[in-house]
């Protein structure tokens, strides 16, 4: 039986997409071998990565202006793309650190070029929150501005981004990418490791305004600029296919499903059933985080102690569901509810925490 | 019906391995949930990982001075992070170039800093042969001299390594890393992307020495550094969990079969089947490569027409054998020949040569 999977990533799967891969993992439509067996350079994958990209288009609602690349090597590689390729010697850099992942992603850009954090809303060692619009201090000159929307390990999601005026914007959304319709026409560039919310891990998402990418550093390796993936369609050298082809089946599932509105609404519903479940517990379960900052995709909350946290999620285990666990970096519990957890899945998991409240208090 | 597959890469499979993968597809060993849906920190994937990696060192016997990493970007991010990490401002590399992969991995070395041919093999256009001692020009003072054991397009293949002296010798495996038993304690670094010879694509599987990563460069962004790598054991960023889970199946493959010297008695096997049609052939078939460096992998070939290598490809297609079109870089015939593929189809496509060349000649 399947458990019920609260996976922070590599993360849960729609069945339908699990069970069509397992169908045609031996003879790929009648082509007598697995996708995995198949040259990236033949009819079949190509029109496998191209109907990826138009399903993404179509759910994104992408203008022209814009390009849809697969890439390799995590947003981590993109940590380090994104500044080797826009952060020329002498240009700055602003971070807007919000959590563990933005605060890598600096780290990674400083160990290229000038960047520094606008702000960070690290408190006593932890972020509970995204900042207010006056407590960015933008450059206005600056190559870009850099935001994490959701961070998975703390919890914190931005609902409206700040606005940071005339200069390119580039974001990290690996962990809330499609959760809900989303215009992505304003950002410069916008990338998300798959194992979140549209795949396997080893594949990343990357949606870039062409006039941008076009701005990128020549004077790089051919494999490190985005240029080169850009113009050679994601086939400069051999992609992830599988990868590919797995984000392709989830992207059907998506519009099967009745797209990113109907995604919205779920993620909504499956958020409410969880932090209702926290506010109404009489302070037993506690979410560190701001209430307007807290994120749809990850809620994380806490019990009254470390021995209980860690009872919730044996007791969890032992009903079926798994992954709760909050990062190793900040303790806790923490629920994922990516586009493939249903809503019936997370009511289960607040009913359970009632009880357990119960028990435990 | 599953049909006789030749492609270069991604390429084919052992049959168990796929099937072994579909059965477990949805839920892994009874866990709940398929492979792609779990955590990188699980128990569950680091047994897998750990599993994988045991495996890889018992089948090439290799001694603990050496490093075994699994990392994303294909042999095409190698060509870059092999000078970004190991040629030094003012230092040089040694290329010595045998066909076009090893030219690509020359020009990526270029772009970061001082690398040169040590010897190209190119002749009026092509690649057809392995240089003789004599003709290396090699910089004792060079940070490392870089080979490309076999090259995929054409059809070239070292067949025993030249002397390099003391210098660091980095090499690119792709096309025929585990064809038969192979001490790699020599190398400093040893590449190959997955998608030949071990598992799918999106995966590369390095071999280094401790102390070589050891003296790569640090003021690179981490996820750029070997030595972050190294260090987390491959597990600094998620990684393609899905391509190592299976490469740990085809090397379980490789050793329920008897390991790299019953994978070596094949090779040598269906590459002389396929040798022997052409030198058989009364000059019907010509292989461009001179004997000593013909490929045991990747045999290429012509007829005496374009014509007719397109409607050999096209018969063969219609006789369930497929993936035998030369590069495009390069066009004629070529038979990828790893290790998932079996004497008995390397014979099939033998006889059919035969049968074609009387048809045709």
């Amino acid at each position: 039986m399947r458990v019920i999977n609260f996976n922070a990533g590599p993360a849960a799967l729609p069945l339908p997409v699990l069970e069509r891969t397992r169908d045609e993992l031996l003879d790929y439509r009648g082509s007598g071998m697995s996708i995995l067996e198949m040259s990236h350079r033949g009819a079949e994958f190509e029109a496998v990565l191209a109907d990826a990209v138009a399903r993404l288009r179509r759910l994104l609602q992408l203008p022209d202006t814009h390009e849809v690349l697969f890439m390799q090597g995590g947003a981590s590689l993109q940590f380090a793309l994104v500044p080797l390729n826009f952060l020329p010697a002498g240009a700055g850099a602003d971070y807007v650190v919000t959590g563990a992942w933005g605060e890598k992603a600096l780290k990674e850009a400083q160990a290229v070029g000038r960047a520094r954090a606008a702000v960070s809303t690290k408190q006593d060692g932890a972020f509970r929150r995204v900042p207010a619009q006056g407590e960015l201090q933008l450059d206005a000159s600056a190559a870009y501005v850099h935001l994490t929307s959701n961070e998975t390990i703390d919890g914190v999601q931005f609902h409206a981004f700040p606005d940071t005026g005339a200069v390119p914007v580039v974001c990290d959304m690996s962990s809330d990418f499609l959760w809900k319709p989303m215009d992505l026409s304003p950002f410069s560039l916008v990338y998300a490791g798959a194992q979140k919310n549209v795949g396997p891990s080893g594949l990343v998402v990357v949606v870039a305004r062409k006039a941008f990418l076009a701005r990128g550093r020549k004077d790089l390796p051919a494999i490190l600029r985005y240029g080169t993936h850009a113009d050679a369609g994601s086939l400069y050298n051999t992609p992830n296919t599988f990868g590919i082809y797995l984000v392709r089946h989830v992207l059907e599932w998506l519009e099967e499903q009745g797209g990113l509105s109907e995604m919205e609404a779920r993620n909504r519903a499956k958020a409410a059933a969880l932090y209702d479940a926290v506010d109404g517990s009489g302070g037993f379960y506690r979410c560190p985080v701001e209430t307007p900052a807290r994120s749809v995709m990850n809620p994380v909350f806490r019990t009254p102690s470390d021995a209980l946290d860690a009872a919730f999620v044996q007791g969890a285990k032992a009903a079926g569901m798994v992954g709760l666990k909050g990062h190793r970096a900040v303790g806790g519990i923490r629920a994922s509810l990516y586009n493939a957890v249903s809503v019936e899945d997370a009511r289960t998991l607040a009913g359970y925490m009632r009880v357990f409240a119960r028990q435990h208090a």
